[in-house]
């Protein structure tokens, strides 16, 4: 397996997270082909130097490419990972970007013997999305999970951990089943809150002009994701859907346990679980 | 009554709130006096260089005021008012940063006549608190509701305007039902939703150290405001119960509609409940 600066690196798909990728290796490898499936998205990737090269043909792109980065939404992947796979050279190494892991591992193990799979997660998702916003520093000094499968060489594994310090970020390795339990509480539970929130906002507050001028900054955090791109979020809350249902009923429950005590007025009661909630979240970001 | 420029300010509280507005009038009026129940916050407000004077003795530092504001929590400002009040010269503007105004007004109802009193509630809230969070751009660029009552003249809101826009807010005239169900939902109802997140993490991941490594920029934000002040949210929740859980109620329902769907994999509902969402937020925050 060649080392990460004499790679040819293809990154399939050109939105915020792929580009952004792209342009962090640029200089870094061989050279940085970018695949997107509309050709203004490859224009656009290289107006804004994000790549070497870039094409709409997934085939010609992938005939010499050592390493090949998915970074389209999870259900996409799924669905080119068959398509892709026989066409790699071998020894290729196979890295995604989806921020579920489960249904993606599944997808890589049935791939041809010739390639190297392993599963990848980078904690740097955004609420803007598409080329236009992708940002070579977006992954500096985020955390980046690889998840390996069982056939996994330790030699992709280490090709991994070079790429992802390339970018800025720091390696994880995690087992999918316990990334997407992680993941689903701690990323997409809280866009389904911040839905739930606009969407009350919405059916409450919003009629009212006063409404617009007094949004403040408890608001505008706590939505922030509900801004993340539906196609990607939709496929993430499907594949890791037993996990979010999961995260999702234990938030109602403590949810339920403050207003319950609220509704009561069972003032210490209440103050206990809020200082709990404080404390902990200052644990968390001190 | 006098102009802000002639005006002798009495700051009650030496917060994060109170300081801060006593830093950004320091300058644009006679003096600003700073009151706070122990002498060190006291010596920190001036060691800060956020008041011209400071005590822990409210009774000296009124019986001079031209405007006194309350930066306590808001059942601190339900007890202080009706102790305050008959201490306070002629004409005395009565102005106060409660997050919750219906209460507050009662009481300021209920002050003697010779003083003029005005609700205030700046939107500018952040999960730091205490006089070493103080800030004097705190204001800046903020919405600063005022709740004036019947008896509050013409004057005394004129000043209130000028004292808001001293401080680089912008005024919002707002009658106090109205405004404590409009804050129920885009700032208390934040909080309630932040700390059942924290409490979630606290339960499922974080006994995996992991969840240490990955929590991301979604989770940051949902759960920023679970830092706050505990005092005073718990004021805030109480003197605002009926509103607040009337706003957690219609979220449990948004919140239940979307896991709905997705346990029962109805995709395209579930889809454009997320695009309707993420449209809102957009125009929201644009």
């Amino acid at each position: 397996m060649r080392s990460l600066a004499a790679s040819r690196v293809v990154v399939i798909g050109l939105g915020l997270m792929g580009g952004s990728l792209a342009g962090a290796l640029r200089g870094r490898c061989r050279t940085v082909v970018g695949v997107a499936r509309r050709s203004e998205t490859v224009d656009l990737a290289r107006g804004r130097g994000l790549i070497d090269r870039g094409t709409t043909d997934v085939r010609s792109a992938v005939a010499n490419a050592d390493i090949v980065v998915f970074a389209t939404p999870v259900r996409i992947i799924l669905r080119q990972l068959p398509e892709v796979g026989p066409l790699l050279p071998d020894g290729c190494l196979v890295l995604d970007l989806g921020s579920t892991k489960a249904q993606i591992l599944e997808a890589m193990a049935a791939l041809p013997p010739h390639v190297e799979p392993l599963g990848g997660h980078p904690m740097c998702g955004r609420e803007l999305s598409g080329i236009e916003a992708a940002d070579a520093s977006l992954y500096r000094e985020r955390t980046f999970i690889l998840s390996p499968l069982e056939r996994t060489s330790a030699e992709a594994i280490e090709r991994g951990r070079e790429l992802v310090a390339a970018v800025g970020a720091s390696p994880l390795l995690l087992d999918a089943a316990r990334q997407d339990r992680l993941v689903a509480t701690l990323s997409h539970l809280p866009y389904l809150l911040a839905c739930s929130l606009v969407r009350t906002a919405d059916a409450t507050t919003s009629p009212d002009p006063a409404a617009w001028e007094i949004v403040a900054g408890g608001y505008r955090d706590t939505s922030r994701v509900a801004g993340s791109d539906v196609t990607m979020m939709l496929d993430i809350l499907v594949t890791n859907r037993d996990a979010v249902l999961a995260a999702a009923s234990v938030f109602r429950d403590k949810l339920d346990e403050l207003t319950r005590l609220l509704a009561a007025e069972d003032e210490p009661a209440l103050r206990d679980l809020l200082v709990a909630s404080r404390t902990e979240r200052r644990r968390m970001f001190p």
